[in-house]
C-alpha cells in the first residue's frame, strides 16, 4: 500500500520571462505557461495519474496551470483545496525588481544569499509598496502570520502544518494528490520528503510545468528517494534552465 | 443583513452549437462560450459583487465558466466546492440527439413535454449506451442516486438538498456566493427562490454567461422577485434565443 503524490510547479508566468522577482505578486502565465499546463495535463493522462482532488496555492499561475492541466487529464471534476501555505516564497522587498538588475547593484555574493541560502531573508516590503500584498482580501484572514518576507526556511516553517494536516490526510484517505504550488514552497516539501540538509536544498531545482511523482509508504515516506518526473528528459533540460536564471 | 448569490449559466457549449441534447454529457465550451465567461467576470468586477466562494457542477462548460470569469474578475483564489446534484438534467435516451431531429420524428407536443414539461422524462438512457455516464468515476460515490432520465422535478429533488444544507449555509456565513451551473439546475433554483409554480416554470428562460444577482432576507427569499442581471438588456435579447431552440 502506497500513497500517490503529485508536485506540479506553475508554468512560465509573465515574470519569469520579464526576469523580475515574483514571490507573492500575483502575475499570470505567458501562452508559453499555459502550453506547459496543457503538457502536464497530457503526462497525467498519458501515464495514468489521475489525482482525485489538487491543492493549489492562492496565486493565479498556479491556479490556472492547475486549472489547465486537469482539464486536459480529463480531471477537471476532482475537489480543489487552495491555501496561502503553498505560496511562492514571500521575496520581501526585492518583489517586482528585476533579477540582472539586482544582481549587479548588491553583488554576487548578496544576491545568491537572498535566493539560495536557507535562512537570510530579503529585507522586509513596505505595507505600502505597490508590490506589497498587505491589503489583499485573500490574506485578510491571516492577521500576524501575514509575512513581508520569506527565507526558505519560512516557507518550510508555514507549509508544514498544511503538509500534516491536510495533504497527508488527503493522502491517508487514499486519494491521488495533485499539490500545484511553486518552485519555493515546492523545494520546501521536496526538502521534507527527501530529507535534503539546509545546505544541499539550494542545489535543487525544480523545473516549471514537469509532473513530479512520489510514492509514499504509510509514514509519507518516499520509497523511491526524489520521486519520478512523467518525463524525465525535458524536466533534466528545465532544470538545469531554471539554474541558470539571473545571469 | 442581506444575503447576496450570484447565479451564472455556463456560456455556449459544443453542443448548444450543434443543437444536440447535452445532459450529463462533458461537452466542452465554444469559443464564444468562454467569451461569455469572459464578459461574465467583467459584470462582476464592474458591479463590485465579488464572491466569496463558487459552487459549481462535476461537468467542463460549467467548471470552465466559473474559472474564466472568476480569473477575470480576480477572485480566481477563492474556495471552490462541486457537487453533481448542480449538474444539468438528466437528458435520458435523448443525450446527444439531434434536437430539430427529435422535433420532427416525435412531433411538437412529445418534444414539448420532454422540453419543457414539469414531470414527465425523457426515456432512461442504457448503461452501455456511448453518451451513458453510468461507468464515469465522478459519480462512483452516488449509487442509487445515479439518474438514467431526469425531469425538472427529479432536477428540483435532488438539488434541494444541495441549496438547504450546503449553498445556505455558506450565505447565512455572510459569504457572497457564487453558482456556476446550468439551464435546467438553475431553473429548479430559480423556481424555489421565487416560489414560481408547476406550470409557469416552463416559461423561464435563463441566458447564458449572464451574472443573475439574487439579494435575500434571513430566510432566503428574494428581497426582489426573479433578481436582477447585470446586464438586463442583453439578458432579456439572449433570454429570447433560449426560447427558440429546436426551432
Amino acid at each position: 500500500m502506497t500513497y500517490t503524490l503529485v508536485l506540479l510547479r506553475h508554468g512560465e508566468s509573465d515574470w519569469n520571462a520579464k526576469n523580475l522577482f515574483t514571490g507573492w505578486v500575483d502575475v499570470d502565465l505567458t501562452d508559453k505557461g499555459r502550453a506547459e499546463g496543457v503538457r502536464a495535463g497530457e503526462l497525467l493522462k498519458e501515464a495514468g495519474i489521475l489525482p482525485d482532488i489538487v491543492h493549489t496555492s492562492l496565486l493565479r499561475r498556479a491556479i490556472t496551470t492547475a486549472n489547465v492541466s486537469l482539464d486536459v487529464a480529463d480531471r477537471h471534476w476532482i475537489p480543489v483545496k487552495r491555501d496561502w501555505r503553498l505560496n511562492e516564497r514571500h521575496y520581501g522587498a526585492l518583489q517586482g525588481k528585476d533579477k540582472k538588475q539586482t544582481l549587479e547593484q548588491f553583488g554576487e555574493e548578496q544576491f545568491m544569499l537572498w535566493r539560495r541560502s536557507y535562512d537570510v531573508p530579503p529585507p522586509p516590503i513596505d505595507e505600502d509598496d505597490e508590490f506589497s500584498q498587505a491589503g489583499d482580501a485573500r490574506y485578510h484572514g491571516l492577521g500576524p502570520a501575514m509575512p513581508a518576507t520569506e527565507c526558505l526556511k519560512d516557507v518550510v516553517a508555514r507549509l508544514m502544518p498544511y503538509w500534516e494536516n491536510e495533504i497527508q490526510q488527503d493522502l491517508a484517505d487514499g486519494l491521488t494528490v495533485l499539490v500545484a504550488a511553486h518552485g519555493n514552497s515546492l523545494r520546501a516539501l521536496v526538502k521534507t520528503l527527501d530529507d535534503i540538509s539546509d545546505e544541499d536544498i539550494a542545489g535543487l531545482n525544480i523545473p516549471t510545468g514537469m509532473p513530479l511523482v512520489y510514492e509514499l509508504d504509510e509514514e509519507f515516506r518516499p520509497v523511491t528517494r526524489g520521486g519520478r518526473y512523467l518525463d524525465p528528459e525535458a524536466a533534466r533540460a528545465a532544470a538545469e534552465a531554471v539554474a541558470k536564471q539571473g545571469r
